[in-house]
């Protein structure tokens, strides 16, 4: 039950002991800055004194406040605390009888956030028949307890998937299915830090969970330098492993390039070091073939991670991880012996993949996406010409460059409209040593085609001209 | 690949990498002794030098040595190491034309370990029904990354089933979805850790692999003392937390007393510690209504803990945990932030349940589970009458105790005949100060139907008149 704390006079209004605090705190906060409630200057208490008032970790707040100071809605300056930023431009009039939208959290006006694929065009009919043939077949006892591996029809559609899509080399007794490629990223966390492994060097952008990931298992991640071909694996000595995104870097949409691809895996045979490659949306390139896979080049030492969250939907909560052979074991263990993936989904992919299905709609998303990204492109050109568009045509999201120092202006903008969007700032690294750079990330494909184009006219309108 | 080892001048065949390595290496020593490549008398390298032999840790040599002994085919003898044992019996004679079972570890001649529902009959043309009306009725964003407590639509219809048929006091924001109950287990585990509990209570007998999972968090388990009132809460002073099969211990089949069940939650409410209660199989009583959960008498201080894998099926992948409000954060924290379990599933699940499907099947299962009992115990009044079910009528298990020292040659018995079956042995605590008892624990709902009387004929065969 959402409870009302009285805090500098405002009412937040918060679930205390919900999940996703940080992100309700957040809302509630920006959202009594945008009304008015908390008006501009108006300081507020420190994050000791409001996590205390409001029962939570002081990290929780800390973090809050980190958030709304980067997307502009408050100021932190040393010694005059945080305070409700000065507008820059006031809100737009409500429209007479515009009906509140209490659930906006989940549901923004406009959402363009990367990392989902367009939900609305998930093939429910073709799965259904695929879930139907799949548990019409299957022996009673693939319902049972099951290898912590994975189900064998599922890993061996996928081996041969890999092979053929992304030019891996492995046989199905090295793929191991997992809830996403963040369960599989755990999972080796586990077995790295039992190894004795203390450093993951990781790129200077990237996804934060994946980065926190590594970091609640006990491993320091330390940021490669970026710069214009991409990741650079100088100073990659003293790590144990390099968390990568070869194919199409996430954010910035760029690939890792080839003398670089050779360079990680030098590294890798000469040190003993593990190449962990997340290739997150690795079937999605509309200008050519996607370069193949890392792990085609050297399957010793290179670990592969995949998903159908963004092939197919995260909501499956299935992804692989394809394994050099010394590590089955300890990551079957880190799995707790048992599979932990649901065997009916696992049965109905690999029914799936095998009917021919998923090419089938991976051609027709890449169609999709394509059209999407060109009409964007075209957009800007006309209505955003000092927005440009940087990396391939590739995958499900787009990195806007925007004029230097106008991200926090164009991201408050965005709220204003309920357009959601990321900002770079996100993505780096706290301590990654690259020059700032303003920037959208920009997740094109994430509206159902019904909503898309009035997602892309609220992104034009929020633009710097 | 498999690879053969040469060990005291016998092949194993093992697949040294692959997962299920201690299980694979308990069955190719066995097989090894049962088929005589291994002499009676030889004495086996000791369990380090296997282990370096066999690259594996010592350890999964010396726990598989020790089941061996545990049945039989092994002694270890204080000076004079491991030997094969001396037969008891010979092997029965191959019966002409017999073809090898290549596949037997997964597929034993009869079924009876505990832990499993009758697969056979899991209701796939109505799973099937429910995901059809699921899939096709969800909103789009269902298929996006969830909640980490699960999709409401679960959540919901469990809070109102587990109400009505087990006596919870919980609304669907105190229910989050998990894997099972050893994932819903390993993430209280993390939870209690983190909160500094160094000690969880546990039952003198009870699942491995849950006191596993909870050292593996590094948390101390101890063993609670136990009698003929069932499990003993006195000694319960030092722990944080205590783990209870309340309605249906496991494995001794005995319900919780009345008397203990208020002593336990007199002192959660006391010292603030919290009750863990692994219901995994309340629904299935046969001889009156099931005792309410724990749950229901102190929401406050009880985590309920409940699975599909007993009532439908494990390879669903799905359970739930009840949560006192001041867990729900750090549980959902503990599961990463996200929904880990498929969406399907959940979606197709809570269809399930509310379209009364659910208590249909469970009203069938009861009743083939309860005949099935039934003529076990008849079965053994004829022909086995030295051996006497223990516990209530109840759950898919049932304890036999055996006369004196006969655990050891009924197992090597049912070894030899194909019948896979538990002895009480591998259930007991290794710190319990319990008197030691013979006992085979049986599972009756494992075999499907056309299985069931010949397993059951197998398994009369082997105990001893």
């Amino acid at each position: 039950m959402p409870e009302h704390w009285a805090t500098s006079g405002v009412d937040l209004h918060l679930e205390p002991s919900g999940p996703g605090l940080r992100r309700g705190l957040t809302d509630a906060l920006r959202e009594a800055v945008r009304s008015g409630r908390l008006a501009p200057g108006t300081r507020l208490p420190s994050s000791r004194a409001l996590a205390a008032d409001l029962g939570v970790a002081r990290n929780t707040v800390a973090d809050a406040f980190a958030d709304l100071v980067a997307e502009g809605w408050l100021t932190a300056r040393q010694g005059s605390g945080t305070r409700v930023a000065e507008r820059v431009a006031a809100p737009p009039a409500p429209s007479a009888g515009a009906a509140p939208r209490p659930r906006e959290r989940e549901q923004p006006a406009h959402d363009l956030l990367p990392g989902r694929p367009d939900l609305a065009s998930f093939p429910r009919a073709e799965w259904l028949r695929a879930a139907r043939r799949a548990l019409t077949s299957a022996p009673y006892h693939a319902l049972g307890y099951g290898d912590p591996r994975g189900r064998a029809e599922l890993r061996t559609a996928l081996a041969g998937y890999l092979a053929r899509a992304r030019g891996l080399r492995a046989g199905p007794d090295r793929v191991v299915v997992c809830a996403g490629i963040s369960h599989g990223l755990g999972l080796l966390a586990a077995v790295l830090k039992a190894r004795g492994v203390r450093t993951v060097a990781v790129e200077s952008y990237g996804l934060r969970p994946h980065r926190e990931l590594l970091e609640a298992a006990g491993l320091r991640t330390a940021p490669l330098p970026f710069d214009g071909l991409g990741t650079d694996p100088a100073g990659l000595a003293d790590a144990g492993a390099v968390l990568l995104t070869p194919a199409h870097q996430f954010p910035m949409g760029v690939p890792l390039h080839r003398e670089r691809r050779a360079a990680v895996l030098e590294w890798a045979r000469r040190t003993g070091g593990l190449v962990l490659e997340d290739d997150y949306d690795g079937e999605f390139r509309y200008d050519r073939q996607p370069v193949g896979a890392l792990q085609g080049l050297d399957p010793g030492h290179v670990v592969y991670l995949g998903t159908a969250s963004k092939s197919l939907a995260p909501g499956l909560r299935l992804g692989w991880a394809v394994l050099p052979p010394g590590l089955l074991q300890e990551v079957a263990d880190a799995k707790g012996g048992v599979d932990t993936c649901g065997v009916l989904d696992q049965l109905t992919l690999a029914e799936f993949i095998t009917s021919g299905a998923y090419d089938r709609h991976i051609r027709a998303a890449r169609l999709r996406y394509r059209r999407r990204r060109d009409a964007l492109v075209a957009a800007l050109a006309q209505r955003a010409p000092s927005v440009r568009a940087t990396g391939i045509a590739a995958g499900l999201h787009v990195l806007l460059r925007l004029p230097e120092g106008t991200e926090p202006q164009t991201l408050r903008a965005a709220a204003w409209r309920g357009l959601a969007v990321d900002g770079l700032h996100r993505h780096r690294h706290p301590e990654a040593a690259v020059e700032r750079c303003d920037a959208l990330v920009v997740g094109y494909a994430t509206p159902p085609d019904h909503a898309w184009s009035a997602a892309l006219d609220a992104l034009c309108a929020v633009l710097p001209e």
